[in-house]
């Protein structure tokens, strides 16, 4: 991948950053250490003292050390401060029918409230978003495309677009060419044309649990059950537990969101993805595999997919801009392996094409060096975020708080000590104008009653900063 | 509604242009007959020099009328010259399930192919769309939305959208308020969201024959049984086979094109609206009403829809821009009636949103009198062309060859005599580069074989003036 900025020296702030982060993460380094000067980090590491300084800079806004006037740089973050890690669920093991929708609709229909803060979206803050280079984008679309756009696209979808995806899938070594991809009105767009492609009215389909409500209300949506699977909150999916759901006979596909799921956060292990991969060839089960956050990961490199493994074209890998470029602009697409003829026709029977002119600014987008240095800045941002969320969370809530450990995406999954039910918390807190995702909406079955989702996609401030401390008094009280 | 021109003297010519096209249309002048001087024209209408050329100037752009040199203004345009009618369909009773879908994939996947002529779409060409002007819009819809159109768009979708297209539906009486209305991605978008809420796998539902292909595929991706119903070629859909079917509880729900249907290009009269609704009422079937072409009439005023005469919300809406101003935004919207909420949860779950910035560049076009402005010349333009196509087919199609008389649309159907069979005329004028659409692929029974739907939204010109002999001595040597 090309970038516009200057690669080496990139990578070496970074690289510096990266070795004492992971110290700091280890416990090598502790709360309040004091860190070497600049001058020795320069002579130590044999760099600028343009890098060092960066590389402190860059740990700073992360909240883990902190400059003392007249000093120099301590340790600020301590992992032993941060909580604990949360459970593993473990649902019935009885398909089930019958999402509670008007709890969702409670949740989302206030948010249109001024003043709210969106602790409850899983999506990013405007203010994350590269919206002027998008505008420019636009207007070279109206410029590039014959008709400006407003012409039919192809069914299968923009071909420059279809090409930019599979090139940027071969950052997790998918084999994917331009012509098995499709390209959808978003994420969700696409797992509703796999997964009308691959069930029926009344077939089971297999998710993670807690899930995506938005996962639970496509299959409510087509009439399906759900069987919840036990789930790990930094593993995912547990696999002896997706083997005896293929293995029954009884579930017609499986969907999984394979990197920083929602509402977890957790992300399989490349080893299990290949595990997957080769249970559904095995099983003769689909694997719609949501996708839509791998590219916002918080280590060194992006995580591979199901799709990487996949030999035998089980995988229906499905992905979007719409969580790290733009939502509105409905911009999806799926590499639909051996079922690609079918889930075209779905697309082209129910909404003849999308909308042409955002795929082609996407497709400008993602040729140049733009997105990989718009992802750098985003990714830091959330990383950052999520530290200092974390922070938050052990300072304010209740002792006993649980939560997940993303390694990337833009959502912390809470459990709260057993006894404070969030659907009540979620009350207390609107009425402060805070708005969270009760445990509650991640489930068809009767759990996750003390657990909740935050999206740290926010742009961090003094006020949200308030309005965390809030909540966990608000909880504390509960 | 608000005109940017200056209404009175738009009116004016066009009411003259009106009354000399009727006294053609009806045979009080004939071919060759000698018109009023524009000095007579004044003084008998009481009009300016200039309206009455504008008035003649129209009529010869339809090719109405000719000027001759040193002499003045003919009638060119003779009823006795034009096609007869086309025949009533009769299709078998028996609801049917298994389109033909490799056919209607062979007659659109060489489209791609450079220098194909057309014919076969029933949509405009580029070249009749205000292109300049919708780029124009977006660049002002990036500035006036917050967030550039990048944020996801609300459910129920834009509002100022909504709000213009229940002023527009006022044009013909009908009681949608904005809150009415869903924005989806075009019309076909709604059509399938509206059949998801209304109908469940194994149901039947009732259609005209012929009818577009779209609705049966999506009928077929569905999993629908279609019955289909008789249907006149000027009137639509035969009532009593309607009633007859809402009656015998075997239909589910009935989709209807009332305004210049696709492929028959019939209009239903206002009075079979009226009876359609309260049909719709008596036996509780809803009615899918597909009004995507209604602002392309020929005559004097919009027709109404079904569901002007709508009072128990049994009639399910639908409309969009795509044949009139932009196929490639993706914009279309329904009011769904009393099914409001279960097709808002079906778009929710399937999609989430539309695309913001093209919802809000149309909402912008509608504001103004562009939207009018510009459906008068497209109007112009396509009714010219119809009357050119009649003409030419008068000329060089086989004798005894039938057309329906489309009072507005983009489609003509053609019946040439009964021994052609129209899928191997396809293949001959195809290796010409001529694409048309055999009738064979607008039912799922065994009937239209010589048949086939022309789309007049080209430009017109020497070429397709020749294309359309050449198929005429095609279909005239089958």
């Amino acid at each position: 991948m090309k970038t516009t900025v200057d690669k080496k020296e990139t990578f070496i702030y970074l690289k510096i950053a990266g070795i004492i982060e992971k110290q700091i993460q280890d416990g090598t380094l502790q709360h309040g250490d004091k860190l070497p000067s600049l001058r020795t980090l320069c002579r130590d590491y044999g760099i600028s003292q343009n890098s060092a300084l960066s590389a402190y800079y860059h740990l700073e806004s992360k909240m883990l050390i902190e400059t003392r006037p007249q000093s120099g740089y301590y340790v600020k973050y301590s992992r032993l401060r941060m909580p604990a890690v949360a459970s593993a669920s473990k649902p019935s093991g009885i398909a089930s029918f019958g999402l509670n929708e008007q709890l969702v609709s409670k949740v989302y229909d206030s948010l249109g409230e001024s003043g709210h803060l969106p602790l409850s979206l899983g999506t990013p803050a405007n203010e994350l978003l590269p919206i002027a280079k998008l505008n420019k984008g636009l207007l070279q679309a109206t410029r590039e495309l014959s008709g400006s756009g407003v012409a039919y696209d192809t069914a299968q979808g923009n071909e420059r677009l279809r090409r930019q995806i599979a090139r940027w899938a071969m950052n997790m070594d998918a084999r994917i060419s331009y012509d098995d991809l499709i390209t959808t009105s978003g994420c969700l767009n696409a797992l509703s044309y796999c997964m009308m492609a691959v069930t029926e009215k009344g077939d089971t389909v297999a998710m993670e649990s807690p899930v995506s409500f938005g996962m639970l209300q496509l299959a409510q949506a087509l009439q399906l059950k759900v069987l919840e699977l036990p789930t790990n909150p930094e593993t995912g999916v547990d696999l002896n537990a997706l083997e005896d759901a293929m293995k029954s006979g009884k579930i017609k596909a499986c969907l999984l969101i394979s990197n920083f799921s929602n509402p977890l956060g957790s992300c399989m292990p490349d080893k299990h993805k290949r595990t997957v991969a080769l249970l559904s060839e095995k099983y003769q089960v689909p694997i719609i595999e949501n996708d839509l956050n791998g590219d916002v990961y918080f280590g060194s490199h992006r995580p591979k997919s199901c799709k990487t493994y996949d030999e035998s074209g089980m995988v229906l890998w499905c992905g979007s801009v719409s969580k790290t470029l733009a939502p509105g602009y409905r911009v999806g697409w799926t590499a639909p392996g051996k079922f690609k003829e079918k889930v075209l026709r779905m697309k082209l029977y129910h909404a003849i094409s999308c909308t042409t002119i955002t795929q082609e600014v996407i497709a400008g987008f993602l040729e140049t060096g733009r997105y990989e240095s718009h992802l750098r800045k985003l990714r830091h941002s959330l990383h950052a975020n999520l530290l200092k969320y974390s922070t938050a969370i052990s300072a304010y809530f209740p002792e006993g708080t649980l939560t997940s450990h993303p390694t990337g995406g833009f959502v912390l999954w809470v459990e709260l000590p057993g006894d404070i039910n969030t659907l009540e918390l979620h009350e207390k807190a609107l009425a402060r104008k805070i708005s969270f995702a009760p445990g509650r909406i991640f489930t068809m079955q009767n759990q996750y009653d003390n657990c909740l989702r935050l999206n740290y996609g926010l742009v961090w401030d003094q006020k949200l900063e308030n309005d965390l401390k809030l909540l966990g008094i608000l909880a504390r009280s509960s």
